[in-house]
């Protein structure tokens, strides 16, 4: 008895499925690289014991919480931590059976795979999930993760991991990082840097925050030119201390501007005043951009930039419980008019790399593949969040391939909280990949041995080039 | 002989086709539950004999004469009546043949599956339908019609219809439900509560309109709160009287207003005064979906929102034939920003059920899916209109499934004006329901016995308990 | 050993399958017809032999220039002649070998299959291509040019093209075009009508362009009657001189008018005047699409319109190279609104034949399949551009058909500027027409007798029709 389905997400027809099968046993063993993501530093600096099942996998994982929430079942029924501090349910066990009796909510979403992966590979589980296997399933992984074979860092090496980063606002101090540097352990896990709260007018406490970071730099953030020289300060201590080679930019809409010296210092003026209207606090995000990108060919940082997500779209759930509670909602974005101010001033540079994400499909074969598909800067994340599944796999590769061919993708981002999905979610990657170089041969538009050279590249070599790891 | 394949729109590998005629042949025979469409109550009410094939199959049939249009057959060919009343053709032999002449052009289209359906499960016909058969259709088809089988009431059993929702006008006094319901015929045939020409102040004759509605139920339509009382003592009657347990909306955009009382009442003094400008009459249908959650709140109709059809296109075609002939074109739909007001007031309500049909699939994926993924009171109607196809089932599916699971949607609506289409589209939307589970169970990412519940689910308890049937 | 698949393009299911090589075999040698190109009519005209291969394959191909751009190539290496007329590399052997070496980069785009198909097809070569192969191919493909089987005219008998168009501005004299003409060669290559430096106040020297076009056609210019009649002149010089059968519009949005008269002629004074603001110019082409559609009603042209490119994106790249260097990126396209004023004048026009080329795939299933579905006058062209692919024509077949069937598309397109890639394209187009059908055959939407007719339909009838061929 198994969970999975050993040729899961490979194509049907037999013939091709010979094809996955083949490509796939050529990429699958080889090591995860996982240039972006969202895991928690303290783990592998702390190498902790995870307390319970609950806090595995059910807590740190919106994709879950926020499906249970839209059948009616509450966010305290599951812990989850109110912006107060509060918490509701504490006994990870009333949370496990609740996550369990609406596991089946999660049928042909990628969840299902990942879940059911991570109790299968992980955990040895082969019993279908459920309500009646609820409490055995608890008691079994409870056990597991009280043995040191189950700690953060040996689950680290038993993944295959060969770098892993997490991503840091610009004020933190890195010291996980530190401490795993300065550790015996030779797991590689680095930072990346996210200057969103010192960039972005709109963040809470943005002038604070801007205080804080001239005393970090020792800058004079009240003006522009130590503002600039701030970020120059930290991109270089976020390198040194925290191994980071790119940058990351989560902005509500790709807008960049590209102003010239006196008239962005003057914007920077009536934003560091706190009078800048929503348009000029928009044009600053897009002016920061660009100067990011400028930095990223000073110090060759590769720059990430994930726009279009409408944040915290119900305010009341926003007030009782905070950020990134799965109420972030993709909106239409703009590429072609967004991006031209900065493509216009750096996109031509074969030294730099700006990696751009979109949660908006429409613009993968309208916008984004054209751009890439010529410009020398630009690169093309894979499916991002919703989109990080088999069917937007799918679609990114038939949507943008055709235009940007595959060398100007960089391979697999698993951009993830939940621990135990990285392993899930990068050999989906591989098998969606390899069954679409199946298709691509069976259909006569890739031969097979360019085929086993492209599934390596979109798995190993790509992701390597475009973050220098 | 037979004009439909046995394994229409199943997927061709044949053990994906295999695992799809299992999971078909669970639900197959399962009865239909249409809970909303636009076929006339008359036909229940007086049981009267269809009065010949080109009133049965042309003229009521949108998809069929648009089609005969876009290749220059004019509207009074086919015997559609004009704005004044006037009717060209009207010898309805002469209509058949022009249809069967020009029967080539719906190749490809869900008319060939649903007329070829009717053909052959209703009539019995088998011959390929075209000039050269067209009188012997004609012939047969007008005997059928003749005999007591065919007679509305009849073929609504021999649908294995279990119940079927009409929907009338918020003045409409209900008399035909009134009749079924007083008649000693057992079929459920409902009405439900469409209000948009007391709501959308564009609606011609809006003002005599709501004077009418303050007629009817007695209370002072030139105030907010009597406006909105009259709403409530409608939506009682319909209930009453026509067993409804849905309220319709057929905005032109999604947009939603929740203005606080006061502001509220200005606007629609403004709007009763007949000087509401256009962006205050939009403001009003806004604030009136709103408004309608909240009653919905109270009186437990489940609510259902039908944006985005830019309506009669053509002037020149409006002016001579009047609305509903077939130029009404979807457009662009913003939901993310335009629902989001209704959605902060009720969103969270786990009692309440906002059920939003969408034209423009792009919202799918990127809106619709996210949005019902974790709104409790939020689901997704089936893919309407030109989409209510194969190709348009499926996207869907592969579009929505991923972030807002199975358990967000609510099932098929047949939303026909053809009577003879309703087991046609029904059977259709089982059969690509099979072949999407049958892809699942096939690529690893749902179990086989998970998959017939789902499929029982989405033909039959989803629609249920959506709309409280 | 071949460099193709003599299956490629097929769907991979064997029954499937066979069923496309079926309806394959009955159209693959219909000759071709181009009724909508870029070829330069001197080559058919002077019927000299290509200089090299790297003339032919690299030089006019920017989906080629632009993907080894898009990797650091620079396009002087390429040979791209400058805006200022200067070139970098000037030995076509080492271009040769920079594109060889990076051919790997055209996996997965249509390009790879082009390129294979005129390699293999054309010049006969089965060894794959790349940078170890480069000095044989040159070698080849030199040799073949030199001999006259390799001229344009033996190439065009040779790829049984029955007729082709190329596009003259409307300024262009057709000297070329009548030295066809007046040859005793008997191939078809005939203009289509392109106003758009006349029509478009953006264009360089629209004021110029304005004063040559009176010049030419004896009218006045300076008013708009005058101007009018020099488009009817010109275009009644262009069917006689060029044999026309049709014009052709590229212009940045959708967008139409229909201004009367008088607003019109106010509108014309102030676009002559130079004066006239963004919103005047772009109302003033949206007007004059308006203008040319009711010209079409006189003259018998078919009209087509290619909206939604932004052209130009990369300001330093125009300024160093110039237009059309691979810098057009599609954006996001409005039809349902922009085409209401020329549908509400002429769309119900039986005689009328507008298409129109789409480059946002979004607007296929929401907008123009539903438009085509109703509107006698408008049809749909084929995927242009980026999305003249296997993947683009497949979501073209899937989007459009179930609302606007197949006879209200027009055939294919090659639109290319690459002579050798117009048999591989018309190949390609047939190939995915030929598995789309068979798909429709298999799962039992279309009868194989009809998927037939409907293959020679979409292949050569319809084209012939639309274009008056």
């Amino acid at each position: 008895m198994a969970l999975l389905d050993d040729n899961r997400l490979f194509p049907t027809d037999s013939r091709v499925r010979g094809l996955a099968q083949e490509i796939y046993s050529g990429i699958k063993g080889l090591p995860i690289i996982s240039p972006h993501g969202h895991t928690d530093p303290r783990w592998f600096a702390l190498d902790e014991k995870f307390p319970n099942p609950a806090r595995l996998f059910v807590q740190p994982d919106h994709y879950v919480f926020r499906m249970l929430c839209s059948q009616g079942v509450d966010l305290d029924t599951l812990g989850i931590p109110r912006a107060d501090g509060s918490e509701g349910e504490k006994d990870p066990r009333k949370i496990w059976q609740v996550f369990a009796e609406h596991f089946y909510l999660l049928r042909g979403t990628p969840s299902w795979i990942w879940l059911n992966h991570a109790f299968q590979e992980v955990f040895g589980l082969t019993e279908t999930f459920g309500p009646d296997t609820a409490a055995d399933y608890y008691d079994h992984i409870d056990v597991c993760l009280k043995s040191d074979d189950f700690r953060p860092r040996a689950l680290f090496e038993r993944f295959n991991i060969e770098a892993l980063s997490t991503t840091e606002m610009a004020l933190d101090d890195l010291k996980y990082h530190k401490m795993i540097a300065e550790s015996d352990w030779q797991g590689r896990v680095i930072s990346a840097y996210r200057p969103d709260n010192v960039i972005d007018p709109d963040f809470d406490g943005f002038a604070e925050n801007l205080d804080t970071f001239g005393d970090l730099t020792g800058e004079d953030t009240g003006r522009w030119q130590g503002y600039l020289n701030a970020h120059r300060v930290r991109r270089a201590y976020f390198k040194e201390v925290g191994g980071v080679t790119s940058s990351d930019h989560g902005h509500p809409t790709a807008r960049t501007e590209n102003l010239d010296a006196g008239a962005a210092a003057a914007l920077f003026d009536r934003v560091r005043s706190g009078k800048a209207d929503a348009e000029e606090r928009d044009a600053f995000r897009g002016q920061m951009l660009t100067e990011m990108a400028k930095m990223s060919l000073e110090d060759g940082l590769t720059m990430q930039i994930h726009a279009g997500s409408h944040r915290n779209h119900s305010q009341p759930m926003l007030e009782l419980f905070g950020r990134d509670k799965g109420f972030d909602i993709p909106t239409r974005t703009d590429f072609v008019n967004n991006l031209k101010p900065l493509l216009n001033a750096v996109g031509m540079e074969r030294d730099l790399t700006v990696i751009v994400f979109m949660l908006d499909e429409t613009t993968q074969s309208r916008e984004l593949a054209p751009l890439a598909g010529v410009y020398p800067a630009l690169r093309l994340g894979p499916p991002w969040w919703f989109h990080d599944s088999y069917e937007g796999m799918k679609r990114f590769r038939e949507n943008v391939t055709e235009t940007a061919g595959f060398y100007n993708t960089v391979g697999f981002n698993d951009d993830t909280r939940a621990f135990c999905s990285i392993p899930a979610r990068h050999d989906v990657a591989r098998r969606v990949d390899a069954g679409y170089l199946a298709e691509l041969v069976a259909t006569g538009r890739l031969n097979e041995s360019e085929a086993h050279e492209v599934a390596r590249d979109l798995t190993y070599n790509l992701v390597k080039a475009a973050y220098n790891l």
